[in-house]
């Protein structure tokens, strides 16, 4: 019972006691990484960096019991850090303990809309997400990010505002960049990106492994967030006026509360909590998916609702901001060994043990550097090499990549997501409101049947065959009648149209009353309507109807082939 | 060329002269029943009585010029009545000035949105509304106006409400109702009802012809307005107190202007006016097909959009609110034997002979009898049958249709459409979220390829078919992928899966990722996939991928048949 129900004895169960170390060590790397990309992310979010930490304390110490998820790394994201403060800002304005009280009221939002999706077993809800539309959208909101970094990383006070117009204003501003901070900004984006691939192949150089040399380099961010407090520790006593640093950050665990609950701002902030669950489930999700295949492993996206539900509400509970699986950390955690979620558990302990006696050590950290790694690390997620893909497949499919991730760029996070959507939910209606229609003939000796227009074929000259490569709704059923009756009025020959149903997998009651006027229209021309190869669950609802108890027998077919042989044995 | 612009010139070649005296008459019925209804449908929509005379004098006429239809009867309409009334509420709350312009800004507003559908053909986005909406809609809209009448029926002051408020509202001050009101409209509704089958067949029975005894009847609403109008005219000034009367009305026609492109709140009436040009355009089409199709004739529905988008700038210009083809109105029309639109002008001139000389004989016509008919001629759209069997043949459109109906009484009568539409989108789009599959068998001895469930079939021991009977994209892939998996780890003698792709005409990029994880997680698990029945617009775009060209030659095949055949040959 208690595998059932946490996946994680499942998990140990399965795997070699030797494993252990693996995820000792991962557990490690990714806590590493995560105590400076922590912080980063509550900055972005508006919060003190303090509930960055929180944030991977708690959060993925319950996950690792939930998830179905071996390697999955949950804590602070990029995108749902930026969507906190998008909403907080119009809750909270200014005042920054309601802005703390606001985030968690979205944690705890987010996670019980995740737990009610998880009950009712609607995890097919977040599939309305087309993956277009999530890659425009996180392309978006990653250049959104980094335009949201400009005031840290030049040091000027901009006003808070959506991408092109925090553009405007800094180019205004420009003038009045601090040059200190930049010089941090601009060695901190060098040293982290010199600190990627250039430093793993350095250390192969130097003798490591291949494996040992990628471990190292993760602690390069860790090394550079040192440096640079050792840095800022001695010239901000000296008098290096206008340097932003952390400040104090409180040491120790927060007290787990539940007073957000009594506070205001539930329905207001319950929109954007909503969009927050599904970006961080579909997140979360799709980097599951992958690294369980690479292992042939396998993930339950309905368990993972509930999983990271729970996750959320005890996100609030700890007192901290909304939480998901990070993409480029899973990966991290996953190529440094992780085998179970043991590693997230390592993880927790080592960031709880930073809280508790270590926070007075980034006092200095300066705001540039933790926007140097939030810079470097979201711009990884800007992809145009699969938009072009995307494009080059399908070009509505394209269009939606690019309305989604301009609609995030011109009117913001939440809106844009919410376009994208729309526009991808009315592409698809659009398409199947004008169907794909074929005049039929058969290929010569043989019982198939293709489109005139790409096969040679034989046609009968007072027949005419139309297939219908769609379900017939409302939305295409006068688009429908309207291809018929112009290939019947075309041809005077005409005393046959035989409908091929083999795409229709549902008529629905608008589609049905068209069909019967389109019988009777026909009837009145001296023209008869005939069906043939009428799924069974069409059939099945048809059978019912006037329309269908009139075609019934004669004027139904099994199959085109039948069709076509009767018709040509007419008269 | 002026054939092509105005049908009515088309018409008028291809009807015999013989048919002007039965235009004549159909006209001059039209108008007899026109007149007390034009005033009624003024008063529903908040405005003096003299407006509904304007919309059904130049109106009528421009739309038998533009129309396509013969017989559609174009003026003032009661669900478009009420919706004006909804919308200008708001707009000019108590302030009668207002309340004019503002219709007259609806009107244009209507005509315009209509002509831009129309310049891009763009008739096809009015099928999203659905059969089963626009009934519930329709059933919805009646129910509202014959509560909206109670006030005036029962002679009390009520607050203008929707639907259950205002029902309530009476319950609370039926104590209150004005009996001598009562009386009238009493007496009015059971005279109305009188005056149709019961007078028709009376007439028949005292030696009228069936159909003169038809067209004799339509003129009783016109008499009981006399009479009541005469009784009024005795009672009020003897001192009948409170009886509420229509009052003066100025004799004579507007003057056409454009002053009221300078008024305010275009922005404000835009939502408004595209829902009554949405459902003025799917009502007047709808009936003027019905009509076209009982004389096999055929109306052009873009062209219908810029006859109906000219016909309500011309209202708005003339000083009237927005109109349509009326539903009963066009079939009075129709049954009285019109045959071209000249009984439309004939109607015209009539409606403005009355306006111009004969106003000052309503003054003392009671507000309660306007209210009688109108609900008597709306309480026709109430169809409950027409619900059932919407219901009886699927329960998905049934519910769209209960849905509009409580969604309309409900939130009123715009949330209300809006909320139907969105369900029944909503419905069709889940629906294509979790599709029908079935898994497949040889019929015995032929080349047909049915369901397992359904039919006797031959089955292969290592092959497993598949036919998905939806197109592939991102709503559905993950429930498709998830069939597929569940059908191969079910049954480990699995060595081959073959979708037969048949019913799927579309398969987006959502849908092309999953296929090839799908495709290299069964490689993985020692299962090859195959396709069948591609059809030639999913594999020209295939054919460009990776997947395409990896199962290309060998593993796609021109039917399930040779796939069959070919897999039972593999070792």
């Amino acid at each position: 019972m208690w595998h059932k129900i946490f996946p994680l004895f499942a998990h140990l169960q399965a795997s070699d006691r030797g494993n252990w170390s693996d995820d000792l060590l991962a557990g490690t790397i990714t806590a590493i990484l995560l105590v400076p990309q922590g912080m980063a992310y509550a900055m972005l979010a508006g919060l003190p960096p303090e509930m960055g930490l929180y944030a991977s304390i708690v959060p993925p110490f319950v996950y690792a019991f939930f998830g179905t998820s071996r390697a999955l790394a949950v804590g602070p994201v990029a995108v749902a850090a930026l969507m906190v403060a998008n909403a907080l800002n119009n809750y909270a304005g200014g005042d920054q303990a309601a802005w703390i009280t606001g985030a968690m009221i979205l944690a705890a939002q987010t996670g019980f809309f995740l737990l009610i999706l998880g009950m009712f077993r609607l995890g097919a809800l977040v599939s309305f997400v087309s993956h277009p539309v999530l890659a425009g959208f996180t392309t978006g909101a990653a250049v959104l990010i980094i335009t949201s970094q400009i005031k840290h990383l030049a040091g000027i006070d901009l006003p808070r505002g959506d991408g092109l117009e925090t553009v405007l204003a800094f180019l205004q501003h420009m003038d009045q960049t601090h040059w200190l901070t930049f010089v941090f900004s601009a060695l901190s984006i060098a040293l982290l990106l010199l600190g990627r691939q250039p430093l793993v192949r350095l250390l192969q150089r130097l003798g490591l492994s291949p494996r040992a040399a990628g471990m190292t380099a993760r602690g390069a961010p860790l090394v550079i967030v040192i440096v640079a407090t050792l840095a800022a520790a001695v010239l901000v006593p000296a008098g290096a006026d206008g340097l932003a640093i952390v400040g104090a950050i409180p040491t120790g665990l927060p007290i787990p509360g539940l007073e957000f609950f009594r506070a205001s701002g539930w329905i207001e902030l319950l929109p954007s909590s909503i969009l927050i669950a599904l970006v961080g489930y579909v997140e979360s999700v799709s980097v599951a998916k992958v690294l369980a295949a690479r292992r042939r492993q396998k993930i339950d996206a309905n368990k993972e609702l509930t999983a990271l539900g729970v996750t959320n509400v005890a996100a609030a509970v700890a007192g901290t901001m909304p939480v998901a699986g990070g993409f480029s950390r899973s990966i991290v955690n996953f190529d440094a060994g992780a085998q179970t979620q043991v590693a997230a558990i390592v993880t927790a302990v080592l960031v709880a043990v930073v809280a508790l006696f270590f926070t007075a050590a980034f006092h200095y950290l300066p705001n540039a550097v933790l926007a140097a790694i939030i810079v470097v690390a979201v711009a990884q997620l800007i992809d145009l090499s699969e938009a072009r893909s995307i494009w080059r497949y399908d070009r509505g499919d394209g269009a939606a990549w690019l309305v989604t991730a301009v609609a995030v760029l011109v009117l913001g996070i939440e809106l844009g997501l919410i376009a994208g959507i729309a526009v991808s939910l009315a592409t698809y209606l659009w398409r199947t409101s004008k169907p794909h229609m074929a005049v039929m003939g058969r290929v010569p000796g043989t019982h198939h049947f293709r489109n005139v227009n790409r096969h040679v074929v034989d046609t009968l000259p007072d027949t005419l065959i139309i297939r219908i490569d769609e379900n017939l709704y409302f939305a295409n059923t006068a688009s429908v009648e309207e291809y018929i009756l112009d290939h019947v009025v075309c041809c005077e020959d005409v005393k046959h149209v035989l409908l091929v149903m083999s795409a229709v997998s549902y008529v629905d009651s608008s589609a049905l009353e068209t069909l019967e006027h389109l019988n009777e229209d026909l009837a009145a021309a001296g023209v008869t309507l005939h069906l043939a190869e009428v799924k069974g669950p069409v059939m099945d609802r048809l059978r019912q109807t006037h329309l269908g108890q009139e075609l019934a027998g004669q004027r139904i077919y099994l199959s085109t082939e039948h069709a076509f042989e009767a018709l040509t044995a007419e008269p």
